[in-house]
Order: structure tokens, then C-alpha cells, then sequence
């Protein structure tokens, strides 16, 4: 159908949101409309500027013969910081502590709106990254897991506790749980990873870290690579985390025997402050 | 800041898709973009007549002081139909028969787009319902809820098989499963739901219905009410389901003793020609 101009920028809007990281043709967008390449570009420029002041993401024009326009979701700075002032103020509340050193975020994490804002966050971090799957553990990381995966292009695994009938034949591994020492058990679907494939780990709460190491150590059972791992919550605790070089949103401290919590940015925020990763947050912002 | 037209057109359709299906009031574009509410309702206009146009929604305009305007998701019937043509396509493949009479499909739902367009396919069916949540059962169901929570903006409530320490006090019931006739429990957080709720409850496979059939007790439970019950796949079976009234996407037949499996749609294509529906499916396309 032939559209005007301003009919095209609703509608382009509306596809590149739905099509984060893949290449879109400009002969694609030129067919969808019956209109020339040099309109579509002129058009793609309008949008480009308005997705960077608005913090939306990036437009990347890839040129040449395999070229188009590539939409990556990133978050800027200050929405970051936003997004996670308002988290803590939700949060810092001691009706959610809960026996064991755990947090009641069950409220939290049953909104859309927040689950796709975190995606986002993170999926802004790997921006950069090649992933080709993301993966996390049974239960409270799967809403998560997908909205990182939607914005990533990607594809989610889901690591469970014991083999299910409706997966099919499995891979499992026995870890050592981080803060209970006690032996688990964590399973995947044999068809879910490719040898060589990137994984990026996402998870909803770290202790220890001894389900995040058991991830790292299933996904090298399938020839595939760590891609990178984030958490949104981590947990200050006296024992040293069981993995390195992960990515926070929030950190958790819960003072011995007191009926207090507090809750501050996790190390998400050096991404877009810190000096060896682009720039100062006025860039990144 | 002070945005132009095209600029405005972008950013606003991002705002919308966004905030489905909440109000948003005229002076809030107003003073967003520095512009008079008389463009703010021509860019209205433009988004509305594109959404239309390619099945992206409707626009919603309610005069008057509390009023504003709303965006609700809404998959017209083409793209439903196409979009499950290409699932069968996908689906109807004898590797995917597991053993009991299951199916294989957690590549299928692990794709976070193919989940996301079943989630604006199952709240276009619920557009003009008010629900106050969605509801499913661990594990499977979980991105699906999501799904349809965010085009619904309503929060999501997992039902659980065992109590667990993150989620507080909690209310259980026991309920006979409908294949294995065998007594399970299914447990919700007290803190999940009030009196009153209007829940929608999603599910990703139906036997007989009897995981279904607990939902709406434990929804009972609560003083709450089902305001409805989709499911992606439901399986033909002899005996007859335990529940009645709810929406399927599609419908698998596994012909006893015989490697083969048939999958057609379900009846959510009724929605789009019934009659009783608001009419012809060329009105909803």
C-alpha cells in the first residue's frame, strides 16, 4: 500500500520495535510502502534522531549489498537511574523480608511493565554482544529471561530442576548450592543449545552465586560459550560470590539480626558511568 | 521539548504501545511536546487510522475531563490466521510426539516473538474484558502470561505445585488431575489476589482440563472471578474436558496407536466470524 509520509513513521515505528537486532532491508520498507529508497532513508533519519533523544535505542544503517537498518534497544543513563530509584524505593520495605535472608519480590516481578523495563536494561548492556540464546533457572528468572531475549533477538533456555516428559531426552549436571551446600540437580532439553553458541545467563536473585556456576558449567556441557550473566538482585553476604564478572541491577544488604534491609544500584550503573566501557554517562546518556 | 510532527507521530507511538490499554490524558502529549491540543488530536488521528490500517490496535478516544485517550492491542483476523497457519506448519512434524501424548514445543515457545504475538492474539479476544490478572500455572504457562498481562497491562500470578520460602503465606488446594486422575496441589500467595479480581487464566496445554479446573476453584478461593481462560494448545481427547467456555489457539488430534499427529485451529477463530462476536471476520479484519 502506498503511504505518506507520516503514515510511514507510525508504521515503521511500530515494526522496528518489534524487530530489535535483525536487518531490515530498505527495499523491504520500500515495497511495504511503494515508495523510493531515498524517502525511507530521509525517513529512518527521523526516527533514528528521535530513538537517541528518547532514549529508545540505536538506528545502525548497515551499507552495501546485504545492507538495511538495524534497531537496537538501549536504555539511556538516566532512565537507568530512574528506573532504578523507583525499584528501590518499592523495595526498601521490611513487611518484604522473609525467613532465610530472602526477599517477598513476587508483586514486583508480576508486572509487565517492570519485567520488560528490566529487560531492556540489560539487553543494554550486551548491546554490543553476540547472543544467541539466553538462558535461565526454573521459575522466578523465566519472565526476565524472556524480555532480555525479546530485545536481543534470541531465543530462551529454560534450566529445570528435574527432566520433564514434554522436553524430551535431557543433559543434567549436579552443582553444590552456593548458600545451602546442599547437592541440586539442573536439566536441559538436549535440542536447546547449539555447540559454540553464546549464551547470556539472566537470573532474578544471587546469593552465593551457586546456580549461576552450575548455568556456567551446563552450558560448557554443550560445547557453548558464556556471553555474559546478569542478575537483577544480588545479595551482600560474608561469603565471597561463587562467580565473577556478572551484572547487577540491584544489591541487597540485610544486617544480621536486625529487622532492617537496604538496597542500593548494583554495578549495572558503571556500564554507563564507568571509563572502560565508553564514556562518561553524559555520552551514554 | 518542543517536537515536530513526524517527531511527535514516533515518539507517541512508542508511548502507546508501550501503555496498552491505560488512559492517557490529552495534556499529558500537550505538555510533553510543547504543542497545542488540537495537533496532539491530529496525530492522533494519524496513529489511529495506521493502527487500524495494519492490525496494530485501536485507538480509543473518551471526551471529557477524565478523558484522553487509550490504546488497546488488537490482532485483526488476517494476521491471526496467518500467524497460526505458520505455527501448524511448524508444529505438525511426528518428531515433536513425545511419549503420554504430549508434544514437543519448547523451541517453539521459547522464541520470546512467537510468544509475544500469541500473547496479542489471546488479549484481542479479552479487548473489550476488564481484567484485574492474569493467571497460569508453573512453568510453561509462565511466558504466555506475561504476554498477554502486558497487552492486558495487568499483573501476572503464578500458581505454583509446593509452597515456596520467597513467596510468603500462601492458600492452597488439592485438585484431581484430569489425564492421571492422580490428587495434586496447586498453591497461590495470599498476598496475590483481592475479592473481587476479574482474572483471565492462560494456560500452554490442555488434556482434559483438569489443571484448569483448579485454577478457577483457587480463583474461587480468593472471593475473585474468572473473567476468562485461553490456552494455546488443547488436546482432542476421548474423554470429555472437565471446563467449558474457554478459547483455544489450536487443536492437536494424536490418532490412537498411529506416529502421526494432525493441528488445526482452534476455536478462537470463532471470535473473528461468529456471529455472536460482533461479526464477519472481514468487519474484524
Amino acid at each position: 500500500m502506498k503511504l505518506r509520509r507520516s503514515s510511514r513513521l507510525v508504521d515503521m515505528t511500530v515494526y522496528l520495535l518489534r524487530h530489535p537486532h535483525q536487518i531490515i532491508s530498505l527495499s523491504y520498507f520500500s515495497d511495504r510502502y511503494e515508495s523510493a529508497k531515498s524517502s525511507i532513508s530521509e525517513d529512518l533519519t527521523i526516527i533514528k534522531e528521535n530513538f537517541e533523544t528518547q532514549g529508545v535505542g540505536r538506528l545502525q544503517t548497515l551499507p552495501g549489498a546485504a545492507g538495511g537498518v538495524s534497531y537496537l534497544p538501549f536504555m539511556n543513563g538516566r532512565e537507568a537511574e530512574n528506573f532504578l530509584a523507583e525499584l528501590k524505593e518499592q523495595m526498601t520495605d521490611t513487611n518484604r523480608l522473609l525467613p532465610g535472608g530472602y526477599l517477598y519480590m513476587t508483586d514486583i516481578l508480576g508486572r509487565p511493565d517492570v519485567v520488560n523495563a528490566i529487560g531492556r536494561l540489560i539487553a543494554s548492556v550486551f548491546v554490543d554482544e553476540k547472543i544467541d540464546a539466553v538462558m535461565t533457572m526454573e521459575t522466578k528468572g523465566i519472565p526476565l529471561a524472556y524480555a532480555v531475549a525479546f530485545q536481543c533477538s534470541a531465543p530462551v533456555v529454560v534450566v529445570r530442576r528435574s527432566s520433564k516428559v514434554t522436553e524430551g531426552s535431557t543433559v543434567s549436571i549436579n552443582y553444590i548450592s552456593g548458600s545451602s551446600k546442599r547437592i541440586q540437580t539442573m536439566v536441559l532439553p538436549r535440542r536447546s543449545l547449539k555447540k559454540g553458541a553464546r549464551v547470556l545467563i539472566v537470573d532474578d536473585f544471587m546469593k552465593a552465586g551457586g546456580t549461576m556456576k552450575g548455568m556456567i558449567n551446563l552450558t560448557g556441557e554443550f560445547g557453548a560459550t558464556v556471553a555474559g550473566m546478569a542478575v537483577f538482585v544480588e545479595k551482600e553476604d560474608e561469603q565471597p560470590k561463587l562467580v565473577g564478572n556478572y551484572t547487577s541491577l540491584l544489591r541487597l544488604s540485610i544486617p544480621e539480626q536486625e529487622n532492617r534491609l537496604s538496597m542500593e544500584n548494583g554495578n549495572v550503573m558503571d556500564f554507563f558511568t564507568g571509563p572502560g566501557t565508553g564514556g562518561s554517562l553524559e555520552n551514554r546518556r
